[in-house]
């Protein structure tokens, strides 16, 4: 395929950044640290970093697919150039910008920027910056390790730069699989995708030549992390949603496939694949947003047939084993853009079974994914809720306890709430696994005190429940208000919620 | 079509009922307090109230498709003869049993509702008793004034118990659509419908006879109630509402039909569509849960032109208005399954507009649609979280304050959330509007405060935020937790918000 490209006008970065306009909207793309654009951000860091010199502001509003790295959101950060952040941030610089009040962030729903934006929601972008491996002769842009919200930002920008990075794998070519037909209704069509590995869509981006402002090299790698091994909570709490997957497919409650999982990033997430991958169940698929290490080996070993994802999220030598098998991988793997991988209509169609992380959980098994302590931004909410109210099976994972024991996971009531009781059916910590369904507030109390909750907070949690059942406005949902937040306030005060 | 109707064997209401099992799974019919059994459940009521005097307890789980009437929950609460009620409730007897903690309430998404229940997460029903006005010679149900969970339970309960009620008009025939290709992953089918008035379905619904234990005639009527003239904060909401609209229209990010309407039930949402009938726009849709009074005008006037729902919610003289004009209003009505009405696919490919009520929002956005001052159920989140999230926009309205001013609508931190930041759009009092989009926390409290609060509470709102500012742990969304939930319970303590 790479043969076919063709390198477009190259134009220096320093005197086209310079045409930036000082407080506009720019949308790059990029996904969980894949794929993002890196040369032009970083000459933008630096012209921002200059501004005050010349007596000037200048600060963007950003827009991406999801998190960056450390050349677009951490340099535009370090040069407090970012006045506005959507969707989502997993940047530490960005988020101490954003912590101490001096950039906004609008958290969104992964699977809902394109409409919004298409809808005009976040203003019109008058420059979208796209990293690729190619152009080819017709025009067509082939994307690199991630898709995200590329074809929004190139459909709607003013201008469009592109960024041919030479460090992505050029055998990525065809692993793409973009659906065209997306609009603002009245004219929306269903999307007729009824199989995770169902190719849809074309393998390139076809962009407005007219538009198309630059196009840069650029020799760069993402924010690819080393994996680190599963620690000993991980190992647990996948054994325990092992033992529950089994325990549905003895039950005639799923089938031995399973259905399609998604999970989210990290040590948990790669402890379930890790173990998945040592099980007994076959021809397993992923509907979800990223691809990560653990889901290489289960399609080499044939555990998994199909990866779908928005994204890659890989170690570098997770990197290395694609491009040493790219035809096999390109076989197994299809990268979506964002509001096809977490569309709601298609998380519930294939009915996904879902696995997301969290920062807390009340003992209703309301979540918290987002907010520390209800007022700090940890990242964001990403594409959890597309995914929990819409899965066949939501779960939720986190050891019991954080930073030493001093934070219990579970608490009596939540500071800021991103899933509310509907959207949780399973809560799974290292103690124990609470298996929610059917169960009315009260009653999931009772599981998630008992199954998940550390046992240094088990018994803080039931004096907070009986007092709540004594005191209580109402017995639907009994809450104790004078203490219900007692526990964060203790841990802002004194670095410990046990006191 | 009634004349095909053929009456099956009848059977004594009193010697069926004593087969039911004492604790088993109930399922019926009903809506929005429509379509409900009455006859089968007023008579098991009485033999629950018998039980104790022979030494027995007797209690059902009680599954429907969302509130019912007096016949069902009231006479059923009225006996303590619910253990267990899902998904949705809006009888004053049996909310004082969930609130007593008598009664356990798995409150639910009503979309979301079918596919639990093949799923098993409310256990398998024993009985389902579905309101018919007839059944035809092959076998087949011709529902009444709801559709809502019907096909579900006929499909999944062991027996079937059908109340044939001649109160309902014969007329309605013809009105429902079932679509019966429901199923659970992986075989789930794309839903075939594009536009809100597409039949894609039957208009009857096929029951196993083998499974059809009785047929009880019945002649009571549905739970319709006096329809009440919208208050003048009704109409200055609705009114702030229709300028948005006209805006919106304005700047072209609507289509002069704009988009299929749903609001939920009640003063504020007849206002709206009061409104709408006298204002110039053409060619509407509603694609909701219920068929409103003011629907009937709009369609009437030919400024709706169809018109698709889960059931009927009418005053009797609108109940009269369809009796007369049945061949007309059944061109223009449609009767769904609420998987269907309530589909988030369906909800984000239509393209919704979505108007919901709430008990409050705190000054972030955040909204408590269920639970008066967290603990104390009053309703239920019933579709508004399938409309919110999905929601091309989505609305939300309420009064400023309730109860002569000593409750705000608009409060500091929320002790329940239904609806997250992120599902929230455009909040509305009759002070003024509040449009979210794009807006990050901060400024959504100003907008919030600014415009919707009442000025009563508007000094107090913004003193906290004040204080939030500069005592938060962090500053995404400041809260300062000590004072956050003090409105309520200062309310509890006092029966004042404002002390």
């Amino acid at each position: 395929m790479v043969q076919d490209t063709f390198f477009g006008p190259l134009i220096l970065i320093a005197s086209f950044v310079s045409s930036f306009p000082s407080c506009g909207v720019s949308a790059a793309s990029g996904f969980t640290g894949a794929g993002y654009p890196k040369a032009v951000p970083e000459a933008l860091a630096q012209r921002i970093r200059a501004a005050p010199a010349a007596g000037k502001e200048f600060s963007i509003r950003l827009l991406t697919g999801a998190s960056t790295g450390p050349q677009l959101d951490g340099a535009l950060a370090q040069a407090n150039g970012i006045a506005f952040r959507a969707p989502y941030n997993g940047d530490s610089t960005l988020r101490a910008r954003i912590n101490d009040g001096s950039t906004l962030y609008l958290d969104t729903h992964l699977g809902q920027v394109a409409q919004k934006a298409r809808q005009g929601q976040y203003g019109k972008p008058n420059i979208a910056i796209i990293e690729a491996i190619g152009v080819t002769a017709d025009g067509h842009l082939i994307l690199s390790s991630s898709v995200g919200n590329s074809p929004t930002w190139a459909q709607l920008a003013d201008k469009i730069i592109v960024e041919i990075n030479i460090w992505q794998n050029p055998e990525l070519a065809g692993i793409h699989d973009i659906w065209s037909h997306v609009c603002l209704p009245p004219n929306t069509q269903f999307i007729p995708l009824i199989h995770p590995g169902d190719r849809i869509g074309n393998g390139t981006l076809p962009i407005d030549i007219e538009r198309l402002a630059a196009v840069v090299i650029t020799d760069e790698p993402d924010r690819n992390a080393p994996f680190t091994e599963p620690d000993q909570n991980a190992r647990t709490i996948a054994a325990h949603v092992l033992d529950f997957l089994q325990h549905e497919v003895k039950q005639g409650r799923l089938p031995s496939s399973l259905l399609p999982l998604q999970s989210g990033v990290g040590n948990i997430a790669n402890a379930v694949l890790e173990g998945l991958n040592n099980s007994q169940f076959e021809n397993l698929t992923g509907f979800r947003e990223v691809i990560q290490d653990g889901m290489l080996s289960m399609l080499e070993s044939g555990r998994m047939t199909v990866a779908s994802a928005s994204s890659f999220s890989l170690s570098p030598e997770a990197a290395q084993r694609i491009n040493e098998r790219a035809s096999f991988f390109r076989e197994k793997i299809i990268l979506r853009q964002q509001e096809i991988s977490n569309s709601p209509e298609l998380i519930r169609r294939l009915g996904i079974i879902a696995m997301n992380g969290m920062i807390e959980a009340d003992i209703y098994g309301n979540v918290n994914s987002t907010c520390v302590m209800g007022s700090r931004i940890q990242n964001g909410i990403g594409g959890s809720g597309d995914f929990a109210r819409n899965a066949f099976l939501s779960i939720f994972v986190s050891p019991s306890t954080e930073k030493g024991g001093k934070i219990s996971a579970f608490v009596p009531m939540l500071p800021h709430t991103d899933h509310i009781i509907q959207d949780v059916q399973i809560i799974v910590s290292e103690q124990g696994l609470a298996d929610l369904r059917g169960l009315a507030p009260v009653e999931r109390a009772r599981e998630i005190i008992k199954n998940c909750a550390h046992p240094d907070f088990r018994p803080l949690l039931k004096d907070y429940f009986e007092q709540a059942r004594k005191q209580s406005f109402g017995q639907h949902i009994p809450h104790h208000l004078p203490s219900a937040l007692a526990w964060h306030q203790r841990y802002i005060e004194t670095g410990s919620m046990a006191g």
